[in-house]
């Protein structure tokens, strides 16, 4: 497998990517982009990034906080991903810089993309799906559901699928069934949740103890079915 | 594969069920009873059964009405249905009967049963669950998700998996999430919500084509997927 940082960018934003994928096969490949939680492009994400590129995909965790900045506590989370949700302009044009950058590389087959997020990076995904991005799957695992733009009718081209925590607070009941509402009124032609009992915020993150975030904990349980609904999506729609 | 009729009792009724397993392997096989919708044990319910029995199940297909009653129309599915969910217990016992049945069988595993169940089928199966039926996973396919006798705290032993189409005017989402309060309240263990998009009652079913019910309609998606979900959470569970 080969493993590299790459550089590219949104605006006037340095963002360094990290990308993985088994050079092997000669042919091009899906892509998948993997959006980070609040912390940052950190050592979670470039593993889920290896653990796709084994499954034969191109693999390209995104930097959406510019120079591959991270949070250092939940005060400087606040303020990186309060300034993104603020500005989903600025949100979407770095989500869309990451996707024409893994559709442009070589080995990849830029009709077959999708992207994956974790915490902020649901959100981030979902966004991109709102937006319309050329993407065949929207997949979000803790994501917040919320939005200050939703989907207009017709608009998102992803299958979209949400994995929550049952007592996730940041994706509180109220707000599942409100997303449940904006997917129904933009005639989202394929969309799912699913939610696992006894979760909370976090569920695919070893680190997510509660020391950092009391409602973050992981679930090995979740982690592993929330990941295996992932790959039959994929099956579906990448291959 | 051999398939044959079984006849047993719940009270004074007699109840003829239906039986699927591969007949060779020689060891004790996971046992999966299969509910039926409110039409009465028929070709749908059969044909699942059959589908189990090629994962290598004993599948075995419940007679809730009794000498296999079909129902005829809309008006005889509500006679039948409202008679026994309207007497809980009359429920309960017929189902723990099939239950019963299928454990003492030479071919099955009596440590390692699930149940499936599909519309009404599904309900049974949740009240199945809520009885702490001695049950590794309770999957209910578009059931009817309100009870008379909610779960008793600490009561459920299945591992319960619910399949549920968004649009399903039986299974509206308050009437989902007051599910999911039932879970949390009654302390389930294992438990999940999956949500169908652009999805009506009656989803698993090629025969509902909305002429006998406006609002069952088959869906080949997600037929495919909740099948799918089943077969992860047997893996997990009954293997």
């Amino acid at each position: 497998m080969q493993t590299h940082d790459i550089d590219y960018r949104s605006e006037a934003v340095n963002l360094r990517g990290y990308l993985a994928f088994d050079e092997k096969p000669a042919r091009r490949r899906p892509g998948v982009l993997v959006f980070h939680e609040g912390l940052g492009l950190g050592d979670f994400v470039m593993a889920r990034a290896r653990r796709l590129a084994e499954l034969g995909y191109v693999a390209l965790a995104a930097d959406m906080f510019g120079d591959r900045r991270q949070a250092r506590n939940l005060q400087e989370v606040a303020d990186l991903v309060g300034g993104l949700r603020n500005e989903p302009q600025t949100l979407r044009a770095r989500g869309r810089a990451a996707l024409a950058t893994l559709a442009a590389l070589p080995q990849v087959d830029a009709n077959r993309i999708a992207a994956i997020g974790f915490c902020f990076g649901g959100s981030v995904v979902l966004e991109l799906a709102r937006d319309g991005a050329d993407l065949k799957a929207a997949v979000s695992f803790h994501g917040v559901l919320t939005t200050r733009t939703p989907a207009a009718s017709g608009k998102v081209k992803a299958s979209v699928l949400v994995l929550t925590g049952a007592d996730d607070p940041l994706a509180p009941p109220d707000q599942v069934r409100a997303f449940e509402d904006e997917m129904r009124a933009a005639e989202v032609r394929d969309w799912q949740i699913i939610s696992y009992g006894n979760t909370l915020h976090g569920f695919t993150n070893p680190a997510a103890d509660g020391s950092m975030m009391r409602t973050a904990r992981y679930n090995e349980q979740a982690d592993r079915r929330s990941w295996a609904s992932m790959q039959n999506l994929f099956d579906e729609v990448l291959r």
